[in-house]
């Protein structure tokens, strides 16, 4: 018990979990090379020796001991601040603990219906940060039909549901879909995809369970191949993590692991809850990566020689605006957080909201000042393997060099780099992810339409058009409700 | 001397001198019709007499006594922030006291060349700090070919120039255009309109002169007309204020009025500290304004019963985003502020001309959304004359009626307001003016570019493209030079 | 009988019609200076007389006689391209007459539910043709409270409606909004401005009367004033068009000018018809403006000496890009033209409503390039009086010289049009108009994409999807319904 | 001699040319695994026997034998736009015949000057026509440092250059990059890559080469890798190219296959008019891609039940628009087509260019709607190895079923379609070369400036200005020149 080690970690993937990946069955997923990467990925967030690390990962629980910071429930702004410097020092894998946050955020809501819901989620929060252990958040239902509630589709296991209820606990039958690292994970923390309402009490459902559960398969999907090499994939060949295709077969779940079962009310209680943390994980990274994309165009610019052209700096400002409103959004929504009644605090939702949105909204059109800067070498150059080939090296010398100091194998990587993160596989899911990721453009929108003080608006416009009376105040009151 | 009474303001405006308007010469400007609602807004920023303006507008100067807050050099974030909240409770007239913020920050530098023009430079300011005089920003010159340089037009007064050096002054010659409030201020501030170089010896110059002063000619142009109803025009009936086409014919300026002249390779000195302080206040209008159009789209929806419309929400959720992008940005600028060499401190570069570029460049942009929602009434609604008129007063009050607590004139007031900020002379002059003031997009994007932490990003691209060495240094020393 | 002289068409506007303007009642439309304009921009369109002029608006009719050819319905390509070459050559009121051609493209649908509904139209038609008159298309209700049926509202009449059916014709009450040139037109032709449904048989109504007619009150809003310097205003001087709020006081209207009575089910006829042919002249002009706005901006770009800058030529092309677009639409709807069962040929709807929307939608921001490159002077150039007054004019021309070639008069004259067009009183009108016309961006949206070819689309994806089977056949016969 | 068949096609390839890919030397091109399915793709253009095909393939001779339509000259619209079905019809690889159309166009400009070169470039044509040849463009050179010129380069082989001049041909030595398919084709066509001055006499060189020629090297880069399933990569797994850095080192090219060595000021003609061939191949694709999205996109809305939602159907529209403005410019370019002295028809240049720039600059926004539809299966969708795994297939089959008559295979194929024209390698791909092909944003700005016709517009504006001089006639004339 306590903090694990990367070594430890990794032993602890050998439980028996039944993933599929490519078509086949894996047998140990710590020795299969398709997982290779994304298990060194996950594994580099236990390294805790690291000064550096150390500082940055971990806090002093109340107990006087060590713990992992992914735990840490923030109560002030500092700590608030030390939570996004770890999620920016850590892996996707790590990041997905937002659920448990979830959880803990609508546990005093969730124990007032049910006390012993909220028992069960203190009762997981403390096993996780005990063991330090990582956690799936599983959200998206197999859906079928959009345009049909869950209880009307042609299969009534298209929304993940319970089957039965038992003394000792409930059977659970589904798909979650899109669910990132579900294979390398210690808890699948599952929850319902929507607000549920009086015809889906059984699809009104929210468990944990560890991925080696009996009836649990996960089928795995990777931008990222078994070897690649981190010339030509410094990014992806570095870090990835393979999606899940989470299947529950008629999975038993023990009451003690249930924190919602049937209460449809309180359904959207959690998708509102996740919705939040999940954004900011999303604009934290948004915000890096824009600031990546900058300096890769800067940089790009420089070795070809045109970062004195005005069109080219031009372009690269328009990244730096970008960059700079993602930054000031994540600045503001820690430093103007709200406090939930429990004294867990938390970032704005407006200025969440707004920053994921910018980045989410514009991100394609900010693929393309990179590539117009950059020209056709990001799709054309040659790979790696052609360079170290000594009859060809010579030639890649010659005919890539641009100028002195800049090393022919730096402007390759360079290249590299910027198709990797754009314009390749890894590139597409970003494009992808981007868009879908803390639940899609809309969910941004309405957050921010309901959490902006139109009120106060409405009254500078009533003040500005000289009307003395208050506007339609039934309108405004229903909007409200 | 101290601060003035708006009575003590107007009765300042009458010392001879020399106005034009709509080809008149205007004899006494106190009691122009054209010149009314100009006045009236800028007498408006001399009460200190209503508590909460004397709690935002006034502070206790050193020698303990009351001063315009105006003339406050802000040494700490709360005096930044109290000017901001200064600024936003007074007109464009009071705003334009920017410039003699932009000579205190130029102060030093140019002391180190002549002291003399540092000592300059402080005696105006106490001269309007004391008097609680308004100021004129005069910058723009007439230009001629701007494809060629001030030395080498057709006419060489085409950039205001010294025709004579004198024991006791100089004088100049040349035109000043879109001079804000140029005929109803105490000081005309003027200031190169870009750097100089070695032939333009003559263009180096910097001067403050009173309005009366021989030789000085205003030709007047304004968005209003004489007698506007406040109905139909609620905003640009209530406050406007005339431009100013500036005419030096060969004005006398007193060495103690002078501070700079010849001394070329400062002349961009002004402009770039200008810049900045002008910004600010662009940005500052442009948040209250985007908020304003927030309450006023949110507002007309209500009243028309489109507000539970998706397509509507979408709309105003678009110039929601807008409007808390501009409001980060302010406050970051604040926030994160700099502090001169001598204690002053100052909003955050990046941020502002982030923040000023995003409300700039997108301005035209957001006002479609506006007019989206609020549909063809907002210019084809009948004037308040004919609302007023008892033999159409019922059809109007029955054929523009839509809902229970919506009154008819309140309906039409919002409109008006709608169409005096949007679609109408004062709209189009937002329209252009917030396109260049503060020197355009390009000035915008250039501070930027050069403020931005480009050696920070380039650190991350090469740290993600796996590059150990440094990149091209000599090309990033070169663009930093 | 036959066509009029200018001088025969003022005369006929002496009959009667009661209007208002600016709270007064006119005496006399013809002599009253806020109509001045108005009047001579319709007149104007009478000019048979100028050789060019005659070969464009005239044609000859099946009796030999020329005829105005506003009144020719097009049977093939030539004949519509000599529709657009006319609705060029004449003002928005001659435009209007698109609801006469709304009208004649579903006289057979609304002939086949009662004949002598398609009589009275063809009726109407005869009358106008054979007496050259002018026609309003009175279309948009009060329409109260948008998020109620016309039948719900607080008053029944906010949707115009018949209160009364007699033995000789029906009495109709309410109003009517945003009436382009109402008050000088000889024929209201009015339709309902929506589909109806079973509980709105009195709302659907449609049929035409002369202004005249006794309880038709038309209230006036122009954005043009009495007396314009041309100088000043060199569009919106010379030719501009007074909006109508027409008042419908129980007016009588004989059966024979009915055109639709209670058959709720071809309300909706109406509007998709008109809609083609009001978007038609709105992309007509549209072309034309954007043609305009390249010109103007090139121009001043030279008379300012920007005209190499790259970022100049950039915003020109920018322009250029969407004068052009808009352009190709135009000739695509007239090239790839379809063919009613009456033989009546009419324009591509797709490429109108492409052409349309991108020409809507674009406009805000394509005022921007315009407005960046004119500069500040476009709003604060003062007026063509302070020019004349001898005192100024010799400052005038010499700081507002540029260079050899460029007379300062024809300078300002240019920013006079930049100004009135797009920064002004009618540069507001176009913004909203531009958006409102022709239905609104989500009626072009609509249109096109029910008129697309999805199903050939779909079989591309398929092909090239590898997906044998024709998709999911129920779902696309649905959508097509 | 005549028409190949794909069997020929590929026997022509084992030519003894050096390739390379992955890092290997390509023994035996036909029968490796990499370039399986791009020679496959390329074969597929020699289908004559199908007679689809054979209708768009072949045209009769002038002596009477029937011939590839790629080599066909077009004389009037018909054979324009019969170019034009052909080019829609074949593969990318038959598209870069374009550069052989560039050498014809400049034929007797080139001839003026030497008249052997327009004897080689006939020659040329012939050689590849009576052969059914395919063939590269080959035009961007390494470059080096792009703020040099060609001649100022560390190295004087960045650009390609003749090194030696002898009495039967000449040998030069280079680089080129991004050459699509110069792996499979039997002439490779180099020319400039810019206009060349005084100083670049050697680098203006222009010839054409078998890649069998000693001293040709082309190393290979693909975004498709061996064994792809179809299933998986509907597009990329079907038809896919290699693109080639191609090296000439010290390469000798006989006199008669020269077309330019020397004559600096003609370089520049050749990119020009190669642009031209090049944009009217890039836009036919991007139509069709356009049309193809439209489809994708619609038809996974069908397939998820959301196509009735109002976003969704604005989406789609929002394509629609884009596919239709491209199909537009191609017709226009067609329909407008321009006639070259000898004869020769080519589509009309502003329309090609507007076009080209509109698809261009707006691909990457484009993508979103798609991406924002399809959702989050786009990239985690288990591949087709693992739903064939009878373990899984039930499971896929219960959770990726939507609604009756949608089979769950081509659900996934659909979305496999979807990610990979633009979220994996060739969707990268897709994204960078839309941009870069044709000479990238700024080239079809410049043409578009170039052919719109500016006099025409200022003409308007100086007219609607009330201007009555023609505006500054030598900065026009300048201009033109």
């Amino acid at each position: 018990m306590g903090m694990k080690t990367p070594e430890q970690y990794i032993a602890s993937l050998r439980d028996g979990r039944e993933l599929f990946m490519d078509g086949r069955k894996i047998a140990d997923v710590t020795r299969d090379p398709s997982f290779r990467v994304a298990i060194e990925t996950a594994a580099r967030d236990y390294d805790y020796v690291n000064p550096a690390h150390r500082a940055i990962r971990t806090y002093t629980m109340e107990n006087g001991e060590l713990g992992n910071r992914l735990f840490q429930i923030p109560r002030n702004a500092e700590e608030l601040q030390a939570r996004v410097a770890l999620l920016r020092s850590v892996s996707i894998l790590s990041a997905t603990a937002s659920s448990l946050f979830a959880l803990l955020h609508v546990k005093d809501e969730i124990g007032a219906v049910n006390a012993q819901y909220a028992k069960n989620i203190e009762r997981l929060y403390q096993h996780c940060r005990d063991n330090d252990l990582r956690i799936a958040e599983v959200i998206t239902d197999a859906k079928g039909d959009r345009s049909r509630h869950p209880a009307k589709q042609d299969d009534p296991d298209l929304y993940l549901r319970v089957v039965a209820r038992k003394p000792d606990g409930i059977v659970v039958r589904g798909a979650k879909l899109h669910i990132t690292g579900a294979a390398l994970v210690h808890e699948l923390i599952v929850l319902p995809t929507k607000a549920m309402g009086l015809e889906e009490v059984d699809y009104a459902v929210a468990f944990s369970v560890p991925p080696a559960t009996k009836g649990v398969k996960i089928v795995n999907r990777s931008y990222a191949h078994g070897e690649m090499s981190t010339f030509d994939y410094p990014v992806s060949g570095h870090h990835n993590m393979p999606e899940g295709f989470v299947i529950f077969d008629d999975v038993f779940v023990p009451w003690e692991r249930v924190f919602l079962c049937g209460e449809y009310q309180l359904a959207g209680t959690f998708a509102h809850a996740l919705g939040l943390w999940e954004r900011v994980g999303s604009l934290i990274f948004a915000a890096d990566r824009a600031r990546l994309m900058v300096g890769a165009a800067q940089l790009i610019a420089e070795y070809n020689g045109i970062d004195k052209a005005s069109h080219v700096v031009d372009k690269i400002t328009e990244l730096i605006f970008y960059a700079e409103i993602l930054r000031m959004s994540l600045d503001t929504a820690i430093r103007e957080y709200e406090t939930a009644p429990s004294g867990m605090v938390y970032p704005n939702a407006l200025a969440v909201n707004v920053g994921k949105y910018h980045a989410a909204s514009n991100y394609h059109s900010m693929v393309r000042p990179l590539h117009d800067i950059s020209g056709g070498l990001v799709v054309t150059l040659p790979v790696e393997a052609d360079y170290r080939n000594p009859e060809l090296t010579p030639y890649f010398e010659k005919y890539l060099h641009t100028k002195p100091g800049v090393a022919v194998e730096d402007r390759m990587k360079l290249y590299n780099l910027i198709r990797d993160i754009s314009a390749d596989a890894y590139g597409g899911w970003e494009l992808v992810t981007t868009l879908q990721a803390g639940g899609g453009l809309t969910a941004q929108k309405i957050v921010s339409y309901r959490t902006y003080d139109l009120a106060g608006a409405k009254q500078e416009a009533l003040r500005a058009a000289g009307i003395a009376r208050p506007a339609a105040p039934q309108a405004a009151a229903a909007r409200r409700a």
